[in-house]
């Protein structure tokens, strides 16, 4: 049998696990409901019954836990996670080792997807690299000098809370014009009607509730409010990146999450505000990218975490 | 004879050294004008004397360089140095070691002057520092992880170039709206200036020019235009500063340079704003304290790196 990682990403509303052979990548790739996790006690039982089942294909050597919220990387303590109430100041870590007899390493997802990116994906060959991921939220990860950088509450990558303007809009972590506060995909939406019901765009035609894939879409049939809407994204973007460019000189920047689907519309924009904005040296040594994975990236930062934590104790 | 180690501080107007014994601190601090060193080949005959003196005294294990521009930590290639012009494109390290034959680093003197105070300053203790160095530009230098962080091409720190506003002024390096922009000293008397024509303040019974340190004057008089004009400035600092403890999580600012010196009209509205707008986590874990060392900081900082790369290589 081989040697293998386990995987598992918790989310919002489902949970999802895979095998990683290191030879060939991802295996056994499953989502399950979150119902199954909702209690810890639960999810206890479910991992070391998805273990006990694995363990006849696989190898296991040792598992990693993608969480949604804040968690001591170290000791494995979680603290509070986004949509799982009952996941509140646990020894979570030492829960599952003596329960499954394997080591656990349990970090925040969004690390674990910049991780998925940096080894596996659009982050491959950078030494630098922030994961930027856009959806209802602005979530980030940093990879620095090679290593995930989790800062000294595990709390750091918020490029979503960098703020544009102390007199902005608020946000929901307390703060003012955060960059979140403008590109949240619900703050964007509300922009979005506010400038349709003054402005001609083909989208007046349209039937529904607009989503912002068809914003991309309106885009690319020439509608101009809808190009300039990506621009205006585009430009919010620009000034928390070209602040953690110019501060960090880091060599790649990954976007991933539902609007960078809206593609050149968003990127080249992006791009052009960087090279004309940022210091030189900064620019001229940063790749803006777009992330590989998609659904997968948490399972797949994972089962790497698992893996590199056990090579580094062999 | 005890080991030491040298540290030598390039500046713009003048160069500094001094020998770090680790027992007892800094010994033989000395200034000499930049005219002995604005030629690289002088430097090298310079340097070469002062190591040939001291070792009378001290027995120099290796040297330390600090230096205002970009250059390579790791080759000691030195690209380009501000007020220097013929510093250019220089393989110092090289140069210098062959002329001593002793082991020579050199870094950027922002970067030095961050280790110097996270060593022996007010950065002490601290895990995650960013050094601020608020003079005619707004300087930085980073410490993740204990380690001195220089990126990709050895540019990163430029906390003075964390942008506000892209529609805001002209900055230096050719962006908008950067920190550096609002709060550099010529950018902050220039504004103070355009208020003293419209409002009232006990300034404008002062004859001359006005400087800064004036304006700390005036608001411990209980100048509310001064008073204010500090609070102006720590909301700009703020908005940087926020940006970096929400993307970093670190639990160290030490702020350095002259405006250092308004002291809590600067730093009590500037512990307000991250208190009240930084995320609750990364708020809770950051301490604001005032830089300890002045015009040493960078010799400091230089002999440091030279103990450290020591000790590294014993």
């Amino acid at each position: 049998m081989k040697s293998c990682y386990l995987g598992i990403d918790l989310g919002g509303t489902n949970f999802k696990y895979g095998v990683l052979d290191p030879a060939s990548g991802i295996r056994t790739f499953k989502t399950s409901p979150i119902a199954d996790i909702a209690y810890p006690d639960k999810a206890v039982d479910k991992i070391s019954g998805l273990i006990f089942e694995l363990s006849k294909r696989y190898e296991i050597k040792s598992a990693g836990l993608g969480v949604p919220g804040l968690v001591d990387f170290k000791t494995g303590y979680i603290h509070s996670l986004t949509n799982l109430r009952r996941w509140k100041n646990l020894h979570f870590k030492k829960m599952l080792e003596e329960k499954v007899g394997l080591p656990v390493l349990i970090d925040n997802d969004a690390n674990l997807a910049a991780l998925a990116e940096y080894c596996l994906g659009s982050g491959e060959g950078s030494v630098n690299m922030l994961m930027v991921t856009l959806g209802t939220g602005v979530g980030g990860g940093l990879i620095l000098n090679g290593q995930i950088y989790r800062g000294i509450n595990n709390a750091a990558g918020e490029i979503g809370h960098i703020p544009l303007s102390l007199n902005g809009p608020l946000c929901n972590c307390g703060g003012r014009g955060c960059l979140e506060a403008y590109i949240g995909n619900k703050r964007l939406l509300a922009y979005l009607n506010r400038r349709l019901k003054k402005e001609k765009s083909i989208l007046n035609n349209r039937s529904g509730q607009i989503e912002l894939k068809d914003v991309s879409i309106a885009a690319q049939r020439g509608d101009n409010l809808s190009v300039d809407f990506w621009k205006y994204t585009a430009g919010k973007l620009a000034q928390a990146l070209i602040g953690a460019v110019n501060l960090l000189n880091i060599d790649r920047i990954v976007i991933g999450g539902g609007i960078s689907d809206a593609g050149p519309f968003l990127i080249r924009p992006l791009k052009e505000y960087l090279k004309c904005l940022a210091m030189d040296i900064q620019a001229k040594n940063v790749k803006i990218v777009k992330a590989r994975f998609r659904g997968k990236a948490g399972v797949i930062g994972a089962s790497l975490l698992a893996k590199h934590q056990n090579n580094m104790e062999a």
